[in-house]
């Protein structure tokens, strides 16, 4: 029954796909940015109403949110960025609950002039849509939709409730998920469609930034040898924490990582200093991104660096009475994972095979998403698996495949079937 | 004879020790940063024409500067912003005539929280004058009118011309004194009173501000191997730039430069690349300034570095296609020198001697002045002496030592006298 059921909703998503185009270029070419996500909720709100979903839509409470350690933002109120939350009621006992985590904004397009089409186009070319957001995520998003609906419109009666989520805020710390985790939507399972390439996502590395500031003393240009080049200190202190990485990543053991050059990089994003050709600098700031494994804790991580530039001291002692400043700042991803013998898994597994006819590619994310949240502070097992290109999310000219995110709605509609199961 | 007037004249300056702390406070607390000169240009006319000295006040015109090649300025227009140009005139033939040459225009005061008084204050405190100016180079400008003053006031008669010139903009590229030069003033030698802590500089260096544009490739931090870090290739690129300044260093022999740990330092003085902590960095620009000796050409040095960075491929074949951009910008100073037997350098030496009863200390300068335009586009050997403090200029609570100044303007005082020659 459930081969037939499945069959039955692999072949509506196939006559659906335009419908599911056309809706992905109407959420594309709603900018959503940071504080102009209404108008993009407004289109997925229209679709779950029309699919008779239970709606919950509410704009997250700051006051609330607040009072949580876990809370991450530069906003101070969230008006007019509205959460979604669309429920399809399962018959009731005896399936699994999941929930169907995507977010609704995207980053800034960057230059325009980058871009080949305006940067919220929709446009489809060869198989491509493109626009910011299209990978990252909305293209996800649209296949959860679409798998939920390919389930309603075959008369398939799910036990398990399915509760989509159209969260804000994930770009800038998560604060939306955290919202309907605080709100006590709960589930047997997350599943999150970021931009995987199609593969598995079992874990996910948390992230954190930081801020280095180095110190030098000022001179003139002309008499360098009298100053001290805060230039120069940087590089040593940039060799420092290239050291750090190779030492944290020669104790990684586990296979999911077997195929990635680095599995928890450290990256410096950017460097700034001095401020005139002719002096010696006396101040640079350093920021970059560490990542945080599966297995470790954010203060584990924080404590690490900050003993690496203390250690700087025994090289040089500059940096006993000019010790290099750490702070950490702005966005934070907690590491999340699923449990690599939780049936979830292994069902998602088995309908990438029944779908593409080839196994999936499992292995451990290189970046965070709101998974952490799920795993660390709702307690819920997370997978990260989604049609999107990772190598074009945030970057101009960003594309989906329309084959990739149809495949992907098949996926999650079969995993869904196994997962939730019949009535 | 001469031994009685420079008696006279010793005793003069110091009876008017007071008027002259007077006239620097004044000139002190007319901030002339760019644009702003008049005010105080204002207050060197007046004691000029209470001087009787033959007066010339024009705005340079820059139609006719930017014809010259060696015109460097940001400006597209002098008004308000006028050269004072003043001449003792001589009674004729038989002695040597002289510029003497001080910059009215002052560097910006930079962050006012860094001073100890307002910027400027002109604040007299132990023995010194405090606020931006008073060492580069206003109190070398008071030091050369009260050495004209105590000559005149001593009825000393000089055979040969004396033309003080105030001029703009020597701290963006010199504009002011090729103003003069253009003008057609000329002389048997030129001396120029910045603060060099009263060292007697028969050589100063000149110097070129480059940037260098470093590419990488973009990438998420989180796979940021499958990027190229521009802040990495900068390191390499200023590790050449390092290597370079040794080897420039290595070829000095020049006894002048016998006591200067780096006769021709390479500085790196400002860093800017990437814009974000979670990506690679594709674009870094470096920013310096490199030093010219007295004996090179522009030319010759803005092609050793452009060789030297060419040279980076041979290092690494990612600069091959990728190569580093380089600009020359900004400001720019000739080197200047006089012939280490002129005889007006072994003038000016001997009554260092005689008023403070040491030899000089004469050295290779570190930094540029206008002396470079005199040098080498007047074609006037220059020497630069001054009592300004170097390692206060350009910084917060600069200062000057009155008692330096004063006899600096003895000093400058009995030089006249022996080579303009007496009546």
């Amino acid at each position: 029954m459930t081969k037939q059921f499945k069959e039955n909703i692999y072949e509506w998503i196939d006559k659906n796909e335009q419908k599911a185009v056309k809706l992905l270029q109407r959420l594309v070419q709603e900018k959503s940015v940071q504080g102009s996500e209404s108008a993009a909720q407004a289109i997925v709100v229209e679709v779950c109403r029309e699919l008779g979903f239970q709606i919950d839509i509410w704009e997250p409470n700051f006051k609330e949110l607040e009072q949580n350690e876990n809370f991450i933002s530069n906003r101070k109120d969230f008006m007019n960025s509205p959460n979604v939350v669309a429920v399809m009621k399962g018959s009731g006992s005896g399936g699994n609950s999941i929930i169907l985590n995507g977010h609704i904004d995207v980053v800034p397009e960057g230059e325009e002039n980058q871009w080949n089409e305006a940067p919220y186009s929709g446009v489809v070319k060869e198989g491509k849509i493109y626009g910011r957001g299209t990978t990252d995520m909305k293209g996800g998003n649209v296949a959860l939709l679409l798998a939920m609906e390919a389930i309603q419109q075959c008369g398939v009666k799910l036990k398990g409730d399915v509760i989509f989520q159209s969260v804000i805020e994930e770009e800038s710390g998560g604060a939306g998920s955290l919202a309907t985790i605080l709100k006590n939507y709960h589930a047997d399972a997350v599943l999150i469609p970021e931009p995987t390439n199609m593969k598995i996502f079992p874990k996910q590395q948390g992230s954190l930034w930081f801020r280095l500031k180095v110190h030098g003393r000022s001179a003139h240009g002309g008499t360098r040898y009298e100053g001290v080049s805060a230039i120069e200190k940087s590089v040593t202190v940039m060799e420092y924490v290239k050291d750090l990485e190779t030492f944290r990543n020669s104790k990684i053991k586990d296979p999911l990582y077997s195929n990635i050059p680095i599995p928890l990089p450290i990256n410096i994003g950017k460097i700034a200093g001095g401020n005139w050709p002719s002096s010696v600098p006396d101040l640079v700031t350093v920021e970059g991104r560490i990542g945080v494994g599966p297995d470790e804790t954010i203060e584990e991580v924080k404590a690490e660096l900050a003993n690496k530039l203390v250690s700087l001291q025994k090289e040089d002692s500059w940096f006993i009475e000019n010790p290099v400043e750490l702070e950490w700042f702005g966005a934070r991803w907690l590491p999340g994972s699923i449990p690599l013998d939780h049936s979830f898994l292994q069902v998602l597994s088995n309908n990438y095979l029944d779908v593409t006819k080839e196994k999936p590619i499992v292995e451990a994310s290189p970046w965070g998403t709101d998974g952490g949240l799920f795993t660390n502070v709702a307690n819920i097992p997370t997978v990260v698996f989604g049609p999107g290109v990772t190598e074009v999310a945030h970057y101009p000219n960003e594309y989906i495949e329309i084959k990739k995110m149809i495949q992907a709605a098949k996926i999650v509609a079969s995993t869904l079937v196994d997962w939730c199961k019949v009535e």
